[in-house]
């Protein structure tokens, strides 16, 4: 037997590039689309005005064309300025990513390390920031990719808020569209995404949304391509500062509808019932979570038993299988496998992926009930699933 | 008549984007390529061998995920530091871009300002870098997309550099492709290109290719997002230091391999007879070139005769035939209409575009021989066009 028959194509279980479905693709297929043309002005300005409640504001995100990452700089470069005060959690590649920037753009950092699959507690960020003084930013992520933590936002921040007035700017990168965000509510003043994880789009665009007061106080730095304030003039009517990605914007656009016809709390629930199937075919197989205490809703990180090599698992799945999961990075190379549900995943695209895995493990001298997995997270899922 | 039913599609005679042709569209469709696989460093490794040639160098061009502004972003961050000296050449809206872009970022400033239109002479260059004393860089267009106006590189360069020890750094967005680039050969420091002109795909890649001297000298100032040196590290490999815009990387893949099948001097050669009939055709209905002395291969500015608004023209080429020209900015405004031939335009998408165009001049209160300008391309396609 072929394994490679199971599947026709590539699979991503990453956590970003996520799927991109069909109707997305025709949608950026359309190459002749000017982009200064009415047309063009009209599908941005109905991005935009979908995006925003992903976000939980009433004000609109900016596009940008660049990766993730360009979206965090953008934060960075807007919010700060050299030899601000800022503090940043640190639990994991992307916490890594937030302290590099803001030292390398020259603003005093303190740092929060945690443990690896740890989430930040408030009670710790909130000494951090009283010893450091006359902090201006946290930086932290709502969801830590490398780990597959959830920071639950929704309670971090709210208790953060009590005694801590500065901004607080979020990268939601990996965590929007599965989790919830409510900035005006919570109070958070800048929330990064990118197009190539929760929104089913190839990887290009960033979005950031900031508060009122954020866009009342952006620090003085040079800053040109990701001048926040350029962006915003021309938002209105839905003109990009520089040429933007079209194909991509298009692409965004069918995805936004899509969404929006299922409605934003059933694309919530639909993330967090993956997620229970996900850890239920974890338990069911003996594989411990990474994260139990707190675990995403985007990802579920898996650690692999003695003497199971996860990067051996991982480089399995995709030669056998054209499934491309994430293996561990760093200090966690080799000890853990991440599954990522995040974006347009269907129920039996997550079915497919978790066989797909027991196919692995059970070759690889991890010793459980081969297909006990599938069946837990098949009953998981239908605990979850509205009956008719 | 419904005068759209002559185009069934948007086409593109703007100078960026320009159309895509099937072949990239469909290699585009591969959204379930990995970045972090070997099957995508593959590709990219071979993208950055394909790309040298274009640039004229043996060093390999860096990509990154954004528009062609975020490469000129990248090339000042990365080769200036505040308080340096650069002379930069403003005969248009770009030349524009780098003076805003060189101040923004705090460098000192001199400016050779040209009449729209025309292209800068060395001695005058030479003049102010002598004036300014210990000038850093230069920086100036290879092509002034606003204008049309081509600044002959291929001397200009040589002859400045006679006197010129510095950087010279020259934005080839709009050229690439369309203009011969020797960028070894002529002593220049930095190239910038971007996607959405002569690569026939849509926005979102902008491509920068440095000199040893440049790779040797970076600057010392913050930068992350387009650190270039960051960029390089991973290159040999393939690796991308953020995630790269993997599908328009897939589609460059196939760009830059139909561009090698024809050989980089048949396409130079295309675009100089593209260009030459599109002169041929303004010519013969007495339309004026906007820079006849030295008009762009990449596009050709004609002149709008009086009492004809060249903002209508374009409206009017949008709406009745889908044809999408650029009209005059700013002072040009209503003036001057550009028409594009860069990128994948075969011969007869040529003659489609002149050919609405004269459908809408003799509308529009232009009188001349109607046809002749189609004509007289025709005859000048042929003449350049090798024989069976």
């Amino acid at each position: 037997m072929n394994d490679k028959e199971l599947f026709t194509q590539n699979r991503l279980f990453c956590p970003g590039p996520t799927p991109v479905p069909d109707q997305i693709l025709t949608a950026m297929s359309d190459t002749s689309m000017y982009h200064r043309s009415d047309e063009f002005y009209k599908i941005s300005r109905e991005c935009s005005a979908m995006l925003a409640p992903l976000f939980g504001s009433k004000n609109l995100p900016i596009m940008l064309t660049s990766s993730g990452s360009g979206g965090l700089e953008a934060a960075v470069v807007n919010l700060t300025a050299p030899g601000d005060k800022v503090v940043v959690v640190n639990g994991g590649k992307f916490g890594e990513r937030w302290e590099k920037l803001n030292r390398g753009y020259g603003c005093e950092v303190s740092v929060l390390n945690l443990s690896w699959g740890q989430s930040p507690k408030a009670s710790d960020l909130l000494d951090l920031i009283q010893k450091q003084g006359q902090t201006k930013a946290l930086f932290l992520q709502a969801n830590e990719t490398s780990t597959g933590a959830y920071y639950r936002i929704e309670t971090l921040v709210p208790e953060i808020r009590k005694n801590f007035k500065g901004l607080i700017i979020v990268d939601c990168i990996s965590s929007l569209c599965a989790h919830e965000m409510r900035m005006d509510d919570w109070e958070i003043d800048a929330v990064v995404a990118g197009s190539q994880k929760g929104f089913g789009l190839p990887p290009g665009l960033a979005f950031i949304s900031l508060s009122d007061r954020a866009w009342g106080n952006l620090s003085a730095r040079p800053r040109f391509y990701f001048d926040l304030a350029r962006e915003r003039k021309g938002q209105a009517e839905g003109r990009s500062a520089w040429t933007p990605a079209s194909t991509l914007t298009l692409g965004l656009h069918a995805a936004l509808k899509m969404m929006n016809e299922s409605g934003l709390n059933e694309l919530y629930k639909h993330h967090d019932r993956m997620a229970r199937a996900s850890r239920a075919f974890a338990k069911a197989i003996q594989l411990k979570l990474y994260c139990p205490e707190s675990p995403s809703n985007s990802l579920t990180t898996m650690c692999m038993p003695d003497g199971v090599d996860g990067s051996k698992v991982v480089k399995e799945l995709r030669r056998r299988y054209q499934a491309f999961f994430a293996g561990g990075q760093d200090q966690l190379k080799g000890k853990v496998i991440r599954y990522s549900h995040l974006g347009f995943v269907s129920v039996f695209d997550l079915i497919n992926g978790l066989s797909a895995l027991e196919f692995v493990l059970a070759d690889n001298g991890h010793s459980f009930d081969f297909g006990a997995g599938v069946k837990a997270a098949m009953v998981e899922l239908r605990r979850n699933t509205a009956r008719p």
